[in-house]
């Protein structure tokens, strides 16, 4: 018997079908194959990508020179440029702004050929400070509203470079999803004096049957109503309402989650594309009693059709039950 | 210059940024292969579905027999189930119910290896025709609050059989989208006293750079701020709220519009996979003043990747006003 199933940030629902699959995770995964040719993302051709905002670098190596472990640089082909200013415009009904923003990219390695699986704690706690120090860096422009952060792996996840990397893109309005789970998030708080994350951790640590990974200080589960297989969240146990103010004595706990989820994930699943995106407060309000941060992870494992697409209302073959229990028993070295 | 421009029906923000591609259209087009195999929906397999609800048929054949023009029949592997009771269930924090609806596929064609360039405007017009059928009979249960009718064209679009056929899904919950739009739209009534979608067809209809098909009682357009390249959307002139409410009179220039509007998407673009999705009101709800039922049209031309899932903020390479002149252009027969 299916189940439809509610989120209880957003209130949408899914459709859980288990009727669907012989096993629930015998989706087809799309392997992404070697592309070959020239990388520009590669130590040595630094002078081929704007000039770095920020690096973790070998001491005293030169600026745009080579000697790095990890290097932030603007897009080359940004969705939205830095120079402009924020006026609306109208256009009758409708409303238009120039597309200001920031748009970086991060190299996560050196190494092209690394992956999830490669990567070690350290360089996942290297990768996830940068996080930090980049949005602490945007938030200075007060134009920006919402620092975005995220990674497509894999070419069907949206990956245009092969080079491990993932991307911040600062906005100058909160978008949709942010603006979506910051209301509902809000209105849980109203109604029950407590944040809904917070609770959900409660209670997922309670039940455990759609837990993944848990450490000192994060928890990775299978959310109750996913929008699609293996869709999994990863959060602090306590109340961090924005990845900004996330202390630094917690950054071992979380690459160490961060890292092991993606391991299981690689493992279990053959290396599927994958997207993970940080949900954080919008830098006006980084610090609040109702929201709290947290990484969405989705492997990209099955087509999304018109029905999704127009309802918003998912159809899922996998219960996140079963994926946990999978995921948890996918033993990585 | 990117812009950043708003819906103005669910204030979703999206990026129309030129400076990604060199030509607006220059887009990878995955085409579908013949995948050949057995058809459980072409004639002569009829008993290899479940029994037909509906059919457009000869005169004196027989129910589940050969002489069907088109035909409807339960889905064999349904996302929901029709029997069963609409009872919520709380899990702690969570909410869910049975996966009680109605889950229905739409042959549109004996042919094979017809599509919307071989099917004629009176194909169109039995098939709109079976929409309206479907959708009025399914309101009798008066446990289903929203019917969804979309089509699936292309493997990539999510079409698991090739045979040309639209779905029809009744849910006992009405569908986030469909919540968001009929809020946004009757926020837009309150404050403005007139249906947000009658507004934009008059502006539409003044300004004319994004109007790809006009008729008598339809129009198509690019909308202002679409997610996607060549998103297009179709709707009546006058305000109708809902699909089943739509008069008789109104089939044949609605069937020549979509019929029009297909043939020039894969004319232009070489037969991509694509989706539409019917949008209309509630089924508690189907006459009212502020929603205006209407079809959303995807081509499914690039891939959505982690900021688009996670932020909800699209980045969309092709302004409307392009691919509405890109799509006006082009001529069919």
């Amino acid at each position: 018997m299916p189940e439809l199933r509610k989120d209880p940030i957003i209130s949408r629902w899914v459709i859980i079908s288990t009727e669907r699959t012989k096993r629930p995770f015998d989706l087809m995964v799309e392997k992404s194959r070697p592309r070959g040719g020239f990388c520009p993302l590669c130590p040595g051709n630094e002078d081929k990508t704007p000039s770095e905002v920020f690096a973790f670098r070998d001491q005293n190596s030169p600026i745009n020179g080579p000697g790095w472990k990890l290097r932030v640089v603007p897009n080359k082909f940004p969705a939205l440029v830095i120079e402009g200013d924020l006026e609306r415009q109208e256009e009758g009904i409708y409303e238009k702004m120039q597309g200001i923003g920031a748009h970086e990219v991060i190299i996560e390695t050196r190494d092209h050929n690394a992956n999830a699986s490669t990567l070690s704690a350290i360089d996942f706690k290297n990768i996830l400070f940068t996080y930090q120090q980049r949005i602490n860096d945007l938030k200075k422009d007060a134009r920006f509203r919402y620092i975005s952060i995220f990674k497509n792996y894999g070419e069907v996840a949206g990956a245009s470079m092969e080079h491990s990397h993932s991307q911040v893109i600062a906005l100058p309005v909160a978008p949709k999803r942010a603006v979506e789970e910051m209301t509902g998030a809000e209105e849980y708080y109203k109604k029950n004096k407590s944040c809904v994350f917070c609770d959900i951790v409660k209670q997922e640590l309670k039940n455990r049957e759609r837990i993944v990974v848990e450490n000192d200080h994060f928890l990775a589960f299978e959310p109750y109503a996913p929008r699609l297989p293996f869709e999994t969240c990863m959060l602090p146990k306590e109340h961090i309402s924005s990845f900004e103010v996330t202390g630094k004595d917690l950054f071992v706990s979380m690459a160490e989650c961060l890292s092991l989820v993606l391991k299981k994930i690689n493992k279990a699943l053959g290396f599927p594309p994958y997207n993970y995106i940080l949900h954080s407060s919008p830098t006006d309000n980084s610090e609040n009693d109702f929201y709290h941060w947290h990484f969405e992870i989705i492997p990209r494992l099955t087509k999304v059709a018109g029905f999704e697409w127009g309802t918003g209302f998912y159809i899922n073959p996998t219960p996140p039950e079963q994926a946990a229990q999978h995921l948890r028993e996918t033993v990585v070295a």
